[in-house]
């Protein structure tokens, strides 16, 4: 007769359905490989007058109290989304001995410290392989696969809002207002997009992922956000003449001048491994000094898919509990790190920009840039429309502020109508 | 004051002095995960004189005796390679109730059963993350993260060797036999490059992806498998015109047939994930019923990837012992499960047959698919040799034993010169 672990659910969405759904279906795989049997006992509502489609003969109950009092109950599966009462749950829980499971990003982003400090005492374990990258299995990886290595670089597209929506504006050339109306009717954008196109989604799953990488604390107010609200048919169609796509990625990188963590809209080389992710598909790429480059590919949204994470969590929790081992692996932010300030950091960059059509114009931008001692890899005057010239740039691999600097006296001068776009190269 | 954990490493080839870069430069990185010094105590080699490239204070010891009898050493870390003795060391060591770590693929997709079933009585641990893919993780993700899932496909391109072959042959339009002996040359492949080209290896490590994707042991008796000698340049054109790449896949699959487990070449649509999977990249692709899609991509092969992964499970390993759990995840081989017989597999083929230029062959050919239900997706005459035609067909989903019937008929032909190739096509 097998042990039964008890586990209560908070929050009965799309998510919350979809674990009861695997562990129903896939009892007889999941079983075996804990040596228990998993048993949903009580799952935390708002509504429970709510028709929903799939059966559950646990206890629906309102009141978190009943599930934090419930001795049975070794695991909790925060489902519910948002920032409160979520955080509030996850540390009474935490507090109370139990184990709890969550894949809400917003959370583990910006209460990451306090929640696993809280779990340290009771020692339990404290999983969220589903906040970041949705089914793709990486907070493991990097916990444990990749743990011999110095990780020097993660780069994601982590949004699968955005990479479906910069897709559609690759190959079906249409512009990012009509594409966004688009994926809101498709339901793949909310109705405000902005924590999506805005990068701030992004943002938090870097955060999360840089802390595990680096070993150190990194929190949502550290990561430079750039959305992609700003990218036109025009920047696309010159990317692909270019040999590159636009991706919003998520980076985070360690140098000796610290750690650089950030996320906006980039050029990427059309043969890098993140060039070929396309659609709502998620991608992390990881640099490690011993195994070099590794990528992590799949759905990075999606009830089942993220419903995949958190039972593997659950299975993971459970095993341990089997082996009363629960806070096996904890908090891995071993260490304080200084941070590299955007000004510091080095790319190059695509700059497209609309001037008069005179002669001694280029010269005279070339100049600009030339002062600030950012060189100039190719410049290329595209389309004239009216009575000006679109001037593309690429530099070579040159430091944010001087960019900054020489784009600030060019767009001072009279020739210049706009600076109507700069975009950060990965090389 | 840091407890210590003493290891020893069976073997200090490449992959030995591998580990011992990656513990040394790391230390930093790994104690505080395990919360424990690892110290490799002793090295077990061959010829103690031979001068190494690396400073190692520790042991060095002719005699498997004086490690297994050393009551300090925790784990033990097979990077010799080879059959014998490699696989009674890990039986002893790990009957002597010692943790063992292995890199060999040839050990464990041989004698997998037996050495798990030795691991089991002292509860010991038997990792072996870098017998597939070499530094990029994927028994970990199989076991631990997509655990949740039935998976019903993993298709991997597994051996770095070919892949680089069949990549050079692709982009520079090379021969098999001038690529073979340039791959010799820069020390890609080996002086018999049988185990490569052959499909050897990549059918060792599809027996192991197989087994913890499936829970059944897959034996290597049990895949099916061609090697590479056989493509020409002449295929891989008109793959490329046909939007296809030749990749050497490792396949193995489980429907309602059984399970079906094969290694050979195969047109890879050019949009399939694995398609950009280049030179001696990795890549294993999973699919399961809750997760979808998945990817893992790297370097499979190499001293400091594969050290990666061997020092992951020295982690690992170390962090069991820390909180006495070692076995904690052991063999998950938990069912029987039936094979799929290859003839009784189905699959969209290529086939290149070179015929008399004369009115009529096309009809008979047509005629001889359709005898056996192969129904042809695209039939297309190529190039003309003297008084040869070549013709290109591409069938629709078929029978492999239908496939077989109908080439018997048109081999025997004779008007039919030559039955040049067959290749599955991915679907």
């Amino acid at each position: 007769m097998n042990r039964i672990i008890n586990i209560a659910l908070l929050g009965f969405g799309t998510v919350g359905a979809g674990v009861i759904k695997i562990l129903t279906t896939n009892s007889d795989k999941i079983t075996p490989k804990i040596g228990a049997v998993v048993n949903v006992k009580k799952i935390l509502v708002r509504n429970p007058q709510k028709v929903r489609d799939i059966k559950f003969d646990g206890e629906i109950t309102t009141d978190f109290e009943e599930i934090l009092n419930d001795k049975d109950i070794n695991i909790v599966v925060e489902v519910m989304g948002g920032e409160h009462p979520a955080k509030e749950y996850i540390l009474r829980a935490l507090q109370a001995g139990k184990n709890v499971i969550t894949a809400n990003k917003d959370v583990v982003a910006k209460y990451g410290k306090e929640l696993f400090e809280a779990a340290e005492e009771p020692n339990v374990d404290l999983m969220f392989e589903a906040s970041v990258g949705g089914g793709i299995p990486i907070i493991r990886p990097l916990k444990q696969c990749l743990a011999a290595n110095e990780i020097t670089e993660v780069m994601g597209i982590v949004n699968g809002t955005t990479n479906y929506m910069l897709t559609k504006m690759t190959n079906e050339k249409i512009d990012f207002a009509d594409v966004l109306a688009e994926a809101q009717s498709q339901g793949y954008a909310e109705s405000d997009p902005t924590a999506d196109v805005g990068g701030f989604d992004a943002a938090r799953k870097i955060a999360i992922l840089s802390s595990i990488a680096f070993g150190t604390r990194i929190s949502l107010d550290d990561v430079y956000v750039e959305g992609i609200t700003k990218i036109s048919s025009q920047d696309i169609e010159y990317a692909t003449e270019l040999g590159y796509v636009i991706k919003l990625l998520a980076i985070a990188r360690e140098d000796e001048n610290g750690i650089d963590v950030r996320v906006h809209p980039a050029f990427v080389p059309s043969t890098h491994p993140l060039a070929t992710v396309s659609d709502v598909f998620n991608a992390i790429y990881v640099r490690g000094d011993a195994v070099g480059e590794t990528m992590f590919y799949g759905r990075g949204a999606g009830q089942l898919p993220t419903a995949s994470a958190i039972t593997a969590d659950i299975i993971d929790v459970a095993r341990n509990t089997m082996h009363n081992v629960n806070g096996r692996i904890l908090c891995t932010c071993f260490e304080e790190k200084k941070l590299c300030n955007i000004n510091n950091t080095q790319s190059p960059y695509y700059i497209r920009i609309l001037v008069d059509d005179k002669p001694g114009v280029l010269a005279a931008i070339a100049g600009a840039f030339g002062a600030q001692q950012v060189s100039l890899n190719s410049v290329i005057q595209k389309r004239r429309v009216n009575h000006c010239a679109e001037i593309v740039l690429i530099t070579y691999n040159v430091t944010e502020a001087n960019v900054r600097l020489a784009l600030n006296t060019i767009k001072g001068m009279s020739v210049v109508n706009e600076v109507e776009n700069v975009i950060r190269v990965v090389s």
